[in-house]
C-alpha cells in the first residue's frame, strides 16, 4: 500500500456504534476513506453513506467484502455475527476491526483467530478504553514504574440507565456485556493476566432485569492476577448522575486514579455549598475522543504493517473472565479462569 | 431560503483561525456547507479546498463575494482588512462572520457597522468564549439570578507563549490583541457595561516586546461597571504551565468560578504529593467546541433570520474598553470609557 | 449527677492512643475532668498526669476504679485486658468508654455486655471514624434519603506504614485490627447489617508479615448487606503517600463520597502539572478532632443518660464479621457472618 | 532563662481574639505559662483566668506588666492602646506580642518600635496568616524558585458578615481593617515590597457602611511591586458561603495557589450536580492552627533570643500601604507607599 493513499474501509452495521465509526472514518480520522456501508436495513446504511459521502450502499456484507476498494472493514454488527463475519473477512483478505466481543464462545473466538493468524490480516478489537487519555496515561504511568509493583486495581463503571428488557435479554448478561470493559482495563492498566473471579450480583435496580432478563443489575466482581495483585471492579446499571467511569491502581510507590470528565469546569458556590457539573452522560460524549483514537490506532496499524494495540487475544481474555464471573456468580464461590478454558487450552493453562 | 437548504459559506483567509472554522463548517455542523476559499495564499486556500471538499478557491475576496453559491461570509483574514470586507459583504448582501477586533478605531467600526444595519445583513463577531460551555454556564447561572447581585468579576487569562515579537508589533498591543477576549468576557458574564478602566502594565517575559514591540506582556486591568460592580482581569503571554483561561463572578448570594479543562483526568500520588494535568495548551485545544458551536450559532442565526448572538455592538464595546485600557496604562490613572469615543458617540455617552 | 459538676474520668492505659484520650478529656472536653491515670508503667502515667494536671496516679487499674471521683474510666489498654477491666468497672458502677475491639471472642464480648447491662452503666466503643465530621455528614446524606435507595458501598482503608512484627503478631490480625474500623463504618454509613463477606487477603508489603506474623497485608473484602446491597473494603497495611481514608455509598438516586483531608490547599503548578498536598499522613492528624468528639459524646452521654451513640452491639458486630472475613480468607469462599456465632445466637440468627 | 522554665505570659486584653491566645497558651503551647490577664472587665479576665488557670487578675494593664511572673505580654486590647502599651511593656522590659495594627499612625508606630529597639525586647505582630500551612508552604515554594520569578500575586479575601455599623466606624476602614492582612500576605508571598497601590472601593453590601461607617464594604486593589511584579487583592465584606480567603502567585516558571479549607470532604452526587463543602465559616477556625503556630513562634524566640518571624518592619509596611490605599481610593490615582511617609522616612524613601 502506498505511503500516501488512505485505506478504504467498509461498515459492517449501521447501528449506534457503527455510526460513530463512520463518522470518525469519514471526518476525523487521516489515512482513511469510507467506502461502503452494509446493513440489513437498507434506510440505516444510505443515511451514513449519503451524510459522510461514502460509495457503496450494500444490502449483504458479502457484497460490501467483495468489494475492491473494501481493504479493511469494521463489524459493528450484532455479536452472534461476529465471528462468521471474521472468518468471511479473513478469506476475503481483509483487515478486521471488531467491536467486542468477538463470541461470548471462546472455541468460537478461537476458530476466528484462527483464521485471521492463517490469513495474515490485521484484527484490532474494540475496547475503545484503552484510547482515552486519562486510562492511557494511567497505564503508562504504572508501565514507568510509577506507582511501584501494583497490589490493587478498582475500576467504577455505571451506565446512566439500562438499555431495554429486550436489549438486555440479547446482551449476554452483564458481566459479559458491561463488565468486558472493565476486565480489558483490569488487564490494560497493570498489563497482568487475571487467574481467578468472585462475582456478587444483585437486583437492585428493576425487578425486571431479573425476572425477564434472568440478569443482575449491580454487581462486584474481585479479581486475583497472576502477580498476586487483587482487584475490584464495581457495576451499576443505572447512576442518575450520569456514566461514572473510574479507576485507580494502588502499588508499592504510590496510586495512580483516573476520574470523571464533567460536563464543564463551572462551580457554583452558595449557603448550600459548592456544586459542580455531572460527568459526562454517556459513553458516545466520554469515550468521543477515544472511539477516534481506536480507529486512528487500527488505520495505522494496518497501513503500517505493525501489530494491532488490541489484537485478538485482548479480544479473548475478558471474554474467559466474564464466563469466569458468570460462574462465579451463580454458584457463589471464587473460579479460576482456566476452568473455564476450553479443554486443550485448559490442559495447557494447568499444566 | 428554504427550511433544509445548507447555507452555502465563503472563508476569507485561510490562515490558523480560518483553518478552525472551515473544519467545523465541513464537518461539524449543521446546515451550512462550504463552498468557497479565498486567501492571497493561493496553496492555502487550495490546501483547505482540496481537504475538506470545498469546491472554490478564490484568489481574492471579490471573487469569493461574488460567487454565487456563497450567501454567507466567514472573516478570517488579518485585522486591518476586516472593515473594508465588511463594506464589500454588505454590499454584496452576503450574511458576515467577523472575527476580532472589527477594526482598531471606533469610527471605522461604526461605519462598518453603519453598513450592516442599511443592507439588513447578519452580523456576528468572532467571540468564541460566549459558547464555551463552562463560561456559558456561570453566565447563565448570574442571569438566573444564582449568585444575587454581582459585585466582583475576576477574569484569569494567560498564554503559554508569546507570539513572535514580529506578530505583537502589529497585533495592536496585549489589551487589544489579548485582553480584548476577556473584555468580552466581562461584559458577557453579568450582562453589564465596564464604565472605567484602570490598566497596569509591565515587560516581564521579554525585554523585547517592550523594546522592540512596544507593548507589555505582563498586565492587571480593574473595572467599574455601569451597575457599580468591580472588575478585575490579569494577563500574562507566557504560562508554562499551559492556556490559563479562569473567570469567576462573586455576588450579593454566592460566587460561580469557570475553572480550566485539565488535559486529562489522570492523577498520580507518591510521596511527592498528587499531581494533576496541567489544563489544555493552547486556544484551539481549550475552545475547540466553543468555535464549532460559535459557527453553529451564526449559521442558525442566517437561516432562522433572528439576530446573532454576538452582534455589533458586542464587537465594539470591547475595542473602546482596549483604548480605554491603552491610554489608562500610558498615563497611569483611571479612564473613563466614554472619553474614548467618537466626539458623537461621546457626546451622547456623557448627556 | 448536677448540671453543672464536671464527669471525673479515669484512664486506664497511658499508650498512644490513651493519651490522645487524655489529652482530649483535660483540654478540649466541656464537663469532664480527668481524674487519674493508671498504667503498669508508672513512668508513662505520672507523665500523662503531671503534664495534664490529673490528680492520681495508680499502679492498677482497680486502684483507679476504687477512686471516688472517678465516675467513669476511658479503657485504652491492650485488647486482651478490655473484658475484664469492663466487668470490673461495671461492678464498680463506673461507666466505660473502651477502646475497640472489646475482645476477639464473641462470647467474651456478649459476657461484658451483660454486665454492663446488668450494671446499669453506659458503654460506648472507641470507633472514632463515627465522629469524623465527612463520614458523620456522607452518614447524615444517606439517612436523609438524599441518595435513595443504598446499591453499593466502598470503604478504602490504607495504613502509611505497617507497625512492627510484633505487634502485628498480637494484633488479631489485619481483619481484626484494621479492617474492623471499615466494618463499622460500612454498617455505619448505610445503618445496615452486614449479612455475608468474602475477603482475599495477600502478602505484598512484606514477606514477614506473612511469615512471621502469619498475616496479610493488602486485602479486598466484599460484604453482601441485609438489606441486598453490596459493599467492598480494600486495605493496605502500607501507603507511600500517607493515610488514605475514603468511602462511597452509591444509592438509587445518587452518590456520596468521602475523599481524604490534605495536609494543605496548597497547588503548585508547573510545566510538571498541578501538585497538591497528601492526606494527612497518620491517624492522630487524620481524626484529632474524631477523637475528641467521641469523647465529648460519650461525656454527654454519662451526664444526660442518654444512651451512648457507639454502643455494645455496635462494639460486637464489626468482631463477627471481622471472624466471617478471617474464614473466608482461610477457606477461599464467601462466609455467612451468623456463621462465626457461639451457639445459642447463631440458632437464633438462623431461626 | 533557663532552658526548661516555660515563659510566663501575661494577656492584655480579653475580647474575642485574646481569649483564642489564651487558650492555646494555656492549652497548646509547649514553653509558655498563662500566668495573668488584664481587661477592664474584671469579669472578661476571671473567665479566662478561672478557666485555664492563669493566676493572676488585673484590672489594669500597668498592674500586669509589674507581676513578676510575667516576662512577656500579649496584647489584644483596641488598636488605640496598642501604642502606649508597648511602650510600657519596653520600659518594663518585658516582650510583646502585639496584634495588628501597631497603630494608624506611622509616627506612632515609629516611636514605638524605637522604644522596642532601645529596650531590647522581642516585638512580634500578630499576622496569623503566615503561619497557615497553606500560606506558609506558598511562600516557602516561591522562596525555593519552584515558580521562577513571581509576576502577578492575587490574593481574595472575603468576610462572611460584616461586622456592627459601629465596630466599622471605629475600624480604620476597610483598607487597614481587613486589607491590611492581605498587604501582610502580598508581602510575605513573595518577599517583595509593595511600591505603589490603585484602590478601587465601592458600597455592594449595605448602604449603612457607606453613609453611617463612611467607608466602602467592596474593594479591589491593585499593586506594584518593587521587583516590577504586580498584584491584586480583592475584598468585601460579605461573603454567603463562607470566610474565602485564597491567594495566588504565578511566576515565570509556574503558578501556586492556595485553596480554602472546607468544612469537609463529602461530596454529593445526584442529578443536579456533585455538591461539596463550604470554606470554614471564619477566621477562628480557618486560622486556629495558625494562632498556635504564631504563638509559638513568639515564645520560641523569645526563649532561644531569635528574632519574631514577623517583626516591627513587618508590622508596620501593611499600615503604610493601607495608607496609600484609602488615599488612592479616595483620589482615584495610583498612589506610592512612599508618599505616605513621615517626612524624615520619606525623604529617605526618595532618596
Amino acid at each position: 500500500m502506498g505511503e500516501g493513499r488512505p485505506l478504504g474501509v467498509g461498515l459492517i452495521g449501521a447501528g449506534k456504534i457503527g455510526r460513530v465509526h463512520a463518522r470518525n472514518l469519514a471526518e476525523r480520522l487521516s489515512g482513511a476513506r469510507l467506502v461502503a456501508v452494509a446493513d440489513p436495513e437498507a434506510g440505516a446504511a444510505s443515511a451514513i453513506a449519503d451524510r459522510l459521502g461514502a460509495g457503496a450502499v450494500c444490502a449483504a456484507p458479502e457484497e460490501l467484502l467483495a468489494h475492491e476498494a473494501v481493504e479493511a472493514v469494521v463489524i459493528a454488527s450484532p455479536t452472534p455475527t461476529h465471528a462468521d463475519l471474521i472468518h468471511a473477512a479473513a478469506a476475503s483478505g481483509k483487515h478486521v476491526f471488531c467491536e467486542k466481543p468477538i463470541a461470548l464462545d471462546l472455541a468460537v473466538i478461537d476458530a476466528a483467530l484462527g483464521a485471521v493468524a492463517r490469513a495474515g490480516i490485521t484484527l484490532q478489537v474494540g475496547f475503545q478504553r484503552r484510547f482515552d487519555r486519562s486510562f492511557r496515561q494511567a497505564r503508562d504511568l504504572v508501565a514507568a514504574g510509577r506507582i511501584g509493583r501494583p497490589r490493587l486495581v478498582r475500576v467504577t463503571s455505571r451506565d446512566p440507565q439500562p438499555g431495554p428488557i429486550q436489549y438486555l435479554r440479547e446482551s449476554g448478561g452483564l458481566f459479559m456485556d458491561m463488565t468486558i470493559h472493565d476486565f480489558d482495563v483490569a488487564r490494560f492498566l497493570i498489563a497482568d493476566e487475571v487467574d481467578e473471579v468472585t462475582a456478587l450480583g444483585t437486583v437492585l435496580v428493576d425487578p425486571a432485569i431479573g425476572t425477564e432478563a434472568n440478569d443482575v443489575d449491580t454487581a462486584i466482581v474481585t479479581l486475583r492476577y497472576a502477580s498476586g495483585a487483587l482487584g475490584v471492579i464495581d457495576n451499576c446499571r443505572q447512576a442518575t448522575y450520569g456514566y461514572d467511569q473510574r479507576a485507580e491502581v494502588f502499588g508499592s510507590e504510590g496510586a495512580v486514579m483516573v476520574g470523571n470528565e464533567e460536563l464543564d469546569r463551572t462551580t457554583l458556590v452558595t449557603a448550600d455549598g459548592a456544586r459542580n457539573a455531572n460527568p459526562k452522560p454517556w459513553f458516545t460524549d466520554r469515550y468521543a475522543d477515544a472511539y477516534a483514537a481506536e480507529m486512528q490506532a487500527f488505520v495505522d496499524a494496518v497501513r503500517s504493517g505493525r501489530p494491532a494495540e488490541v489484537g485478538g487475544e485482548d479480544g479473548r481474555a475478558p471474554v474467559a473472565i466474564a464466563l469466569a464471573a458468570q460462574r462465579s456468580a451463580l454458584e457463589g464461590r471464587p473460579v479460576l479462569v482456566s476452568s473455564v478454558e476450553p479443554l486443550p487450552r485448559q490442559a495447557h493453562a494447568a499444566s
